[in-house]
This record gives C-alpha cells, sequence and structure tokens, in this order.
C-alpha cells in the first residue's frame, strides 16, 4: 500500500488519552500491585516469565505480528519454525520444565511438537519396559523419534472400548498386524501426527487367536526416517482447519494390515509371552490404562451404539432451540402483520408523536402507542433473537463433540459470521434500555387510570388490578395461562423498575441490569404469545394436518415451559406460579415434551428446507454420509497436505516439498 | 499428497450407516415434512430457491470446496469474484429483491458490494434531492459508482452525536471541507470501503458559520475512476481480519481537509442554502437521520463520554469473571494440597479400591474416600472452570463492542484455541455424570448411618440431620453462612436425586438433567468454600495488606452472591434462603459490591501480570494506547491494504495490483 502520509501520522485520538484513563484509573486504587502479583505467582515465577520473556522476544522467528493475518499454512509453517528455535533454546538455555512451560504460555499458540513433548514421552516412559526405554525413549527425547498418541478414532471419541483398530498377535513371525477395518477406524484429531510424526503411540485391540484383549499401546514406525514420507501401508493426513488450533497438526491414520515386532507392544504391565503365545495379565488393570480410566465407570448404557440424540442431555440443549426457530418464525410473522397493520396509522400520528419531545430521558418517546410499541419490541425483539441464534450456534457446535470444532462442521465459521449481528443495528444490551424507557412509560400511564390502547397497556392494567389477589395460572394445564404467566411476569418486573425509578429515585445506570432482565422478560412473553395466536389461526390449522399441528402445540409448550423453568426465579417472585409447579414442569413436563418430540427431530429440522450446498457442512448433510465427507474434505481437499515437512529441530530446512502451489494454480 | 489408495478408497465406516440411521429416524416420524415447509416458506419461495440454487451450483466460481482452507486475501478474491458474477447473473436472469436476497442466502457470505447495494443506494435514494438521485443514484445503480456507508468511527460506535467527522460549509466558494481531526474521527467497520468503494455516503458534523447542526450525509468521491487509488487528502484501507466476516473488505477512512461540492450533501430534508449561506431546517428532525433513530432517545448521561466500565450492565458482566479468576485460582492451589496429602493414602488404598468393582454403574467406584472423593471433585471443577473461562472469554470479548470483533482485540483467538478444552479430557457434559455417580454413593452410605469421612459426606450428614428444621443462613451478614448454604443446596440435590434413582427407579439417562445440575452445584459450593478458606489461611494476611486482603473478601462475596443469584430458583427450592434474600443480593448486595470493587479493577487485572506480548491485544495493552495500536495494525501490517482491487463487475480483472507476495518474502 502506500506510504503512510505524514498527515495521518500526526494525528492524536481525541479526548482523554488511553494512558490518561489507565493512568487515572491506576491512581484511583491503592491495591498493591506487585504484593499482589507476587501473592498469585511468586517473586520467583515472575522473575522467571521476565527472563523467559526476554530471550523469546529478542528472536526474530517468535515476532507475533503477522499471526492475525496469515492463513492455514502460513501459520502452520510459522509454528513449525517456533517449535524448532523453541526445542533448540530448551538445550541452550538448560530449561527445566517450569522454563518450558512459561515459554509455551509465553508464545500463546499450541506449537507442533506439542503431543511429542507430553502424550508420546509420558506414554512410552510409563508404560514401556526398561528394553523400550532404551530402544524408544532414547531417540524420543533426543527428537529422532517425532511421536504423537493416537487413541481416538473418527467413529469413536470418548468411548476407548469401541475402538475399532486391531493389533493382531502371529504366533508364527512373533509379530502384531494392525489393521483399521472401517473408515470409522481411522485415527483422528491425533495433535503433532498430520504432518510431523514418524512415529505414534497407538491404541488398538489386542486380538490373540481370534480373542479379544482390550486396547493396548503399541509404539509404531509410520513414516521414512529419510523422506518423512509414509511407510507402505500407513495412509497419514492433517484433518484440516479447525475452528482454532490451527498451528497444530491434528491427523488422521490408517493402517493396512502393517506388521510391527514383538516389541511395539508397551509391555510394563501387560505384554504377549512370545514363548507361550499367551495374554501376560497386568497385576492390577487400572494400571493399564492410564489416561483411559475415565471410561471404566461409564455406566453400561454409554458402552453400545447410541445417538447422540437420545441422551437427555442433548435433547435438553437442541430441543429447545427447535422449537425456538418456530417461535421466532412466528413471531417475525407476526411483527410484519403489526407493522403493516399500523403503517399507515404511523405516518398519520407522526407529526403529533414529535411533539410530545424534550422532557426527562424517559419521556423522549413518540405518543403514538402504536408507533412505540412496535419500536419498542422490535427493540427487545431484535436483542433476545439473535443472541439466542448467536448461543444457539455455539451450543449446536458443542453438541456435535469434538467434530463441531472441526471447520468441516460449517458451524464455526456461521457463528463468526453471525456474531456482529448481536453488536450492530443496536447493540443487544443497549437496546434493552429502549424497551425498559417504554414500558416505564406506559406503566404510569396505567398507574394513572389511563384506559389501555395497547396489549401492552393491557397486561400492565391487568396485573394491577389484580396483584392482590395474586395469580392461580394452570401453566401445566392450560396453554392460555402460560402464555398469561408471561404477561404477568413482565407486568411484575416493570412496576418493580417503576417503584426503583420513581419511588426510590435510583439512577437510570444503577437499573441497567433491572432493564435487561425486564426487556428480556417482554420479549419472551411477546415470542410465546405470537407462538401461541399462531397455533390458534385458521390458516394455520387449515395449512397443516393435525398429527403435525399437535406437534407444533408440543413444541409450543417446550419453548415456554423451558424458557419458564430457566427464568424460574423471576416467576416465583412474582407470584406467577409456585414452586411446586417449577418443579413438575422440569421433572415431568419438561421431559415428557422432550421424549415426544424427539422422534420427530430428523423431519422438523428437514421442513426448514436448508439446501447442502448452503450449509457446507460434513455434519448437516442430508443423507448422513458424515464420516466420508469429512475423510473427503480433509484427505483430499485439504492444501497442508501436500506439504511434506522437515520435523528434525536441528534442521534449519521446514518444507521438503511443497505441492501446494501447484494445487492453488489449479483451482 | 500421494494419491489416495486403492485400499483407503474401499473402506466404509462401521455399524449402522449415517444414511441408514437417517432413513430410521425419518421413518420413525409421520411428519409431512413437504406440507411444513410450504407452511413455513410458500411453495413459491420454496420453487424460487430450487432454481436460484440450480443456476449457482452450476457456476465454477461459486464452487465451495476451498472456502475452509483459504485465507484472508485468498478468501476476499474469491468473494470479489463471486460477487461480480453476482451481480452479472442479477441483470441476466433478470433477478429481482427477492431472489437476490434468497441467492445471498445460499452462497451464504457476506459479499464485497454488500453494503453499496444496501445502504449506499437505500442512502441516496431516501434522503437526496431529485437532482441528487439524477447525479448519484443512476451512475450508483450502475455499478460505476461502488459505494458505502461511513458512519460509525473508531472512537464512537453507537454514539452517533459525538461523530468527529467535520463538514465545514465554505460560503466564498461554495463548498465544504470534510476533516477528521483526531485519529478517533476515522470512519471503521465500513463495509465495502476497505478496497473497493469510490465514492462513500459520509455521516459528518455539519458546520456553519462556527455553527455545529450535527451529522449530516454527504456524497463523497474517494477513489480515482481510473486508477482506483485514494483521492489526494483521503486515507483509507481495509481494518484488518476480524473473527468472522473475512470476505468483506471493512474500512477506514480519514480526510484531511478534502473540498466537495454543494451538490454532496444530500438535501432531500435539509440542506445549507447557497445563497443565504443559511441552515434549511426539515420539517421534522426525524426524517433526517434514518438510521440514526436509536441515538436521539439515548439518555442524558449516555452522551457524554462515559468509560464503559462504569455502566452497571458491563460492570455485572465483567466484575463476577475478574472475581472468578481469583475464585478458581484458590481453588486450583486447594485442590493441589489435596491432592499432595493424600497421594501417598491413595497409593496405599489403590489395591482394596479395586476390589470393589463389579457392581452395578453406579457403584464402580473406588472405596477409597479420598481417591474418589478428588476424583469426583476434580471432574466437576475441570468441567465448571473450563466453561466458566470459554464462556467468558466470549463476555469479554462482546463487552468490548464492535471493536472485540477485530482479530487485534486477542481474544477471539484465544476462544478459538481455548476451546477445545471444554470437550478433551472428558466431555465437559458426560463428566457431571461421574460426580453425580460419586454423590449418589456417598449419599446411600450416609442413609445407613455411617460415620462422615471426608467433607462431602459431612454436609450430607448435617443436611439430613436439620433438613426437617429448614436452614436459616445469614448469607448476607455472614460469610461462613454464605458457604453453608451452597453445602445446604448441593446436598438438598443430591437427596433430590437420589430419590429419583433408587425410590423412583428412574433410568440413569433419563436424570442427566439433573446430574448436570447437581455437580455444577457441587463444584460451585466447592469453589466459594476454597475461596473462604483460602481467605482465612494465616499465610494470606501475612502476605497481603489489610486493603487487599479486604478486596479479596468483596470479590470472595460478589463471586459467591452473583453466582447465588443466577442459580436463585435452586436455592430456594431447597430452602437455603428465602425470597426476600434472593432479592437483596441482587438489588442492593451485588449492585454494592459492584460499586466497591469497580474502582480497583484495572489494578486486579495488572496484578494478574500478563504481558503485553503474551495477550497481542490491541484492546489489553498495559498502557492504554488502543487506538493508535489498532490503527498501526490495519493500517501497516495489515496485507490486504498491498492489493488494488478492480471494482467493476463487468470486468473480469480481480486485482490491478498485489503487492502482498512482496511483503511475504520480507518476514
Amino acid at each position: 500500500m502506500s506510504q503512510i502520509p505524514q498527515w495521518v501520522r500526526e494525528l492524536k485520538p481525541s479526548g482523554p488519552q488511553g494512558s490518561e484513563l489507565l493512568k487515572q484509573e491506576r491512581d484511583n486504587s491503592n491495591v498493591n500491585v506487585d504484593q499482589l502479583a507476587n501473592f498469585l505467582h511468586t517473586k520467583e515465577g515472575r522473575q522467571r516469565q521476565t527472563r523467559i520473556l526476554k530471550v523469546l522476544q529478542s528472536e526474530k522467528v517468535f515476532d507475533k505480528s503477522q499471526n492475525y493475518f496469515a492463513g492455514r499454512t502460513d501459520r502452520f509453517e510459522t509454528a513449525l519454525a517456533r517449535a524448532k528455535r523453541l526445542r533448540q533454546l530448551y538445550v541452550k538455555e538448560n530449561w527445566g520444565d517450569q522454563e518450558r512451560y512459561t515459554a509455551n504460555m509465553l508464545i500463546s499458540e499450541p506449537l507442533p511438537y506439542g503431543l511429542h513433548e507430553s502424550m508420546f514421552l509420558i506414554t512410552i516412559r510409563d508404560q514401556g519396559s526398561p528394553e523400550q526405554h532404551q530402544k524408544f525413549l532414547k531417540p524420543a527425547e533426543n527428537y529422532e523419534y517425532i511421536g504423537c498418541y493416537a487413541q481416538t478414532e473418527l467413529g469413536h471419541g470418548s468411548n476407548v472400548r469401541g475402538l475399532e483398530t486391531t493389533a493382531t498377535w502371529n504366533p508364527d513371525d512373533k509379530t502384531f498386524t494392525l489393521h483399521s477395518p472401517y473408515l470409522t477406524s481411522s485415527k483422528w484429531w491425533i495433535g503433532s501426527l498430520g504432518r510431523m510424526a514418524n512415529h505414534a503411540a497407538v491404541m488398538a485391540q489386542l486380538i490373540i487367536a481370534g480373542k479379544k484383549y482390550g486396547p493396548h499401546p503399541f509404539i509404531v514406525h509410520i513414516r521414512d526416517m529419510k523422506t518423512h514420507q509414509p511407510l507402505e501401508g500407513v495412509h497419514i493426513g492433517d484433518i484440516g482447519p479447525k475452528f482454532g488450533y490451527n498451528t497444530m497438526d491434528n491427523g488422521f491414520l490408517l493402517f493396512n494390515n502393517v506388521k510391527i515386532p514383538h516389541i511395539s507392544m508397551l509391555s510394563r504391565f501387560s505384554s504377549v509371552d512370545p514363548k507361550t503365545n499367551q495374554y501376560v495379565r497386568p497385576s492390577s488393570p487400572s494400571l493399564v490404562y492410564g489416561t483411559l480410566t475415565w471410561d471404566r465407570d461409564a455406566p453400561e448404557w454409554e458402552k453400545g451404539e447410541n445417538q447422540v440424540l437420545n441422551y437427555t442431555m442433548v435433547q435438553i440443549r437442541l430441543l429447545p432451540l427447535l422449537a425456538a426457530t418456530f417461535a421466532m418464525h412466528f413471531t417475525g410473522k407476526g411483527m410484519m402483520a403489526l407493522y403493516d397493520a399500523n403503517n399507515r396509522k404511523i405516518r398519520q400520528n407522526k407529526e403529533s408523536a414529535n411533539q410530545s419531545r424534550g422532557a426527562g430521558p424517559e419521556e423522549t418517546e413518540s405518543s403514538s402507542d402504536l408507533l412505540s410499541d412496535l419500536h419498542a419490541i422490535s427493540c427487545g425483539l431484535k436483542s433476545l433473537a439473535s443472541s439466542t441464534a448467536a448461543e444457539g450456534l455455539e451450543v449446536c457446535r458443542r453438541a456435535c463433540g469434538g467434530h463441531g470444532y472441526s471447520s468441516f462442521s460449517g458451524i464455526g465459521s456461521y457463528y463468526a459470521d453471525y456474531l456482529p449481528t448481536a453488536t450492530w443495528e443496536g447493540d443487544n444490551y443497549m437496546l434493552t434500555q429502549q424497551v425498559a424507557r417504554y414500558l416505564l412509560k406506559a406503566a404510569r400511564t396505567v398507574l394513572k387510570g389511563n384506559e389501555p390502547t395497547n396489549d401492552t397497556t393491557a397486561i400492565l392494567a391487568y396485573f394491577l388490578s389484580r396483584q392482590d389477589q395474586g395469580a392461580a395460572f394452570d401453566i401445566l394445564g392450560d396453554d392460555s395461562d402460560l402464555v398469561a404467566a408471561f404477561a404477568w411476569r413482565s407486568a411484575y418486573l416493570t412496576f418493580e423498575a417503576l417503584k426503583h425509578r420513581d419511588e426510590q429515585k435510583r439512577s437510570w445506570n444503577s437499573l441497567l441490569v433491572d432493564f435487561y432482565q425486564l426487556s428480556k422478560a417482554m420479549s419472551q412473553y411477546m415470542i410465546v404469545k405470537n407462538f401461541y395466536e399462531a397455533l390458534q389461526a385458521p390458516s394455520t390449522s387449515s395449512e397443516l394436518d393435525p398429527e403435525t399441528l399437535g406437534l407444533m402445540h408440543k413444541l409450543f409448550r417446550l419453548y415456554a415451559l423451558h424458557t419458564l423453568e430457566s427464568e424460574a426465579s423471576e416467576f416465583y417472585t412474582s407470584s406467577a406460579v409456585t414452586v411446586r409447579q417449577i418443579q413438575l414442569a422440569r421433572s415431568s413436563a419438561v421431559m415428557k415434551l422432550l421424549e415426544d418430540i424427539r422422534p420427530h427431530a430428523v423431519r422438523l429440522v428437514d421442513a426448514w428446507d436448508f439446501p447442502d450446498w448452503q450449509l457446507d457442512s460434513s455434519l448437516g448433510r442430508h443423507d448422513g454420509k458424515v464420516y466420508e465427507d469429512m475423510f473427503y474434505r480433509a484427505s483430499e481437499l485439504n492444501p497442508l497436505n501436500r506439504i511434506t515437512v522437515d520435523p528434525y529441530p536441528d534442521s534449519p530446512t521446514l518444507f521438503r516439498k511443497d505441492e501446494s502451489k501447484e494445487l492453488k494454480s489449479k483451482l
């Protein structure tokens, strides 16, 4: 780009400078930072950090200034250069564990030797015999063997017993045959495997004479020590870009009947006796697994194949969101109808509306009830709906487990691109003040005894007339009562906020949290009400068959009751419901609705009619070919796999071969 | 990479295939997908989507297969090619608004004409006179003028009245002078400005004869129509990579006394009379602003300069997280101490522990109370602490407003790299079953009348002995009572879960949600207890001065009371607290603590002692030079600014100049 002109260089920020503000902040507090920092980190820890920071900052390779700009391959290349240099510094500066930990925290990005330096070394150390320490640990500690820990498979995350990779004992030549019988057997997510490792600690099902003995660790040579190309019968690669962690080469690994010698099975605790061809049991089974402890405790039902949607913990995260898609669709349609109906009236009223300005901040709204109502409600709904959508995307991504973290899930990029919605066109937190201001104003007119002119003033007036008797909403039996409970809570919070503001004369700023809650309550009421009304509309029952209409009613109840339960304390406090009702809502009503809706989940999603091409997601495919698609993208489309690295720390070369440019020109 | 071998190509996923599972799912539901989809989208809408999808899929430029791999510049280049082709299709296929909307949804990425096609055209259309429509709108509709909407500034997001860019009327030559007096006056975040626009609709403070008339819209020529280089006195560029939205060239823009003609001020509603040099007022002020409606309603206190940390809505999001950093630090230290103390004992007990296996799923825990306790508590804490950290990063990012979305905030990449922690080493949801299993077992031994052997059984036994009398914890007056209320709630939830499991014989799966809540409750109790105990320890009071120690007590109370309020319904239901106490906790105690802690926020963060180099964040700088750093990174480090585009849709060239490779080789 063109040189930055002098007049730009001379510009300063306006107003108080950031440095002045921070000085003010620090002057206004008497906290002894040095003392507190020593208490938190110890003096020695802080001195260590200062020392190591100085070393790292003096090395050009650790310069961070291009980190945020680089693409995947460039980031990996830089990370490889850093990893090599860091290893050289370990040796040169004689850094121990604490120094290495500090250096990694300061660099703040996962480096490609990460799994070699942790799980690979630990596994050999903890599970290897003295002979194996000699054979494997020494070259690994010298970075001649570069290793990884290959446990997780494409089809099996936390369920270690379900691992499919087999290691079959061959009594004739005293070897094991490693094999991947299925695509889902592919090792997956293995850090430092994708481009770096020449050896792997592979967890595989041990088979002797046709009998399975469960998962055991094997040290397997996977890439040629000179050419760094995969050995015969071994298929390896990087699994592709992820939401983060892109400086690490998480990899996949498949074996096609690869023979390995007897010494490859780590034998400190259990082994195969080559003379008798018998399995030698460990003295204590718990010693074998190490990191696998967790799985042994899993209840039986987790061990078999079970679709994640059958877990109630997954249902409670996803099905209310599915209900929310319908709830918000109907609310959007309701708002458009309201907008169209009021449009002419609003224009007529606009002139008179502008005359009531000039009072206090809360009184600056237009006097047109319809315009104000529409404005306030749309502010609140924008805030609630876009927050629900953004958070919902993250919930969906996490519900996909590890694979949700892969870029191929498609959810990470949707989330990242969607996020500005929560900030632009009115920040979602700021907007809630608009709703509160309108509701306070409406409450004042109701208190004065004015007749209700719209739904908002109607629910406020109803609350006022009934608050002494209290409410007795049959939220579990009657849908219109369920809507009424939401109205009641909104009205209660409105008058509470009004009391704080007008009677207790509290400042606007001190009430922002109350206003936020109030806006959320009112918006949730609007959504519940619009959903309810849409289901009452004749057009709905004429377009949908009775079964689907019935399911829509269940989705309505799920959205309403789940929301009510999540905001339980406001519903109690307002006396809209009893503690017993809330307990029943959660423990029976919501759980029953999850069960009823569960079988229809896929078809309800199908009805949204998203083409695969739009979602561009391996996990969201309409045909369910999830593993095939993940594997195809990782293996065939991923440019990082066109690069052969030089993984040894003392060699200055980073890449031995780079075919990625060739790929680029093909596009 | 090497060709994929035949044996890999032949592999299939194991078990039921995804396609079979989805068929099963669809067979198990009678929802009429076609009918429901028509109801949601209308038949016409769906046909339109099918038609447009077919067109887009047949064009090579819209192929998505490399989207997840490409870096920023490549993504922008591809997006530019797509935007041009899409514009050609609009014309060729004669697509109206609905077709264009559908096409954009299907492509699913922001394209570089985005703001030209929306805000730029709308602004001229809505605010321009007929003469201005002729002069500006026509070439804009023909994509000769490529425009953007330049309102937001580096130092001013939602506060439109605070805009600093000035447009000063020159009575002599009947022109306006546009000027950016400060670095913070730089237009910022402006979509389609960074590389694309040759014109901008600029919102600037109108000044006539020294008097300010507020923000008004001006159409300004900013780049040469032939060379596409910035005009004299105009400094423009792309603001750099963001968390998402990287196919869009959000830009910055500074003016150094740039003269523009009288016609540039959009004059449908207000104008400067060139004969009298007087401002001509609009008939209704609300008509002028259009998108600015929101700001006019803001209360007075928002309009001045106010640090965001003074907003209670920001305090309630950030200060409990600040308290959580200390709470978890002390909990971590407490857990390490517990681990060290028990380590020998655990080893001794290990053998006997392994003998009790083989019973039902809940009974498979070790018989060593200490080991089990440590195991269960660390499972729960891993889940809660890593979820708190991940969600906390997002809260911090959003609290920074728009700038938090820039990659330069540093928070987005921390969030993305941190996220796997919530899934690996035990999925955060799955882990909570471990905690529940342990607590159920402990509760059974307590019910049998066994003496408490550790803190967990002690709190369960206490609850059992007192549940009939109920609790009367003085949560607002006594810190140890506050801890006890957390213990009480955990014990209550444990016995509730036990009742469901052992008396009502409910299935394990149906109780996962209860177990999740139970684990969270127990972990929150552990954190509150560890924080409390750390503050009682003599080593703490000897290392910290009384003021700092007092502040730590306030942080303890903030963490505990804010958590209690967030989980209020469980505290009510267990009768640990009254409704009145919760109301007081929120409306007075928590708000007062925020006020007390607020002045020390910066120093408390300083004490964590993060070097700038580690955080690599424009916003987190220790010296507060936030705007200077954002601007420097955007303007000088950003490789996209080394590219000059060819922005016109009918021209086949994408880039006119690409200096980015030169930059790359310099690194």
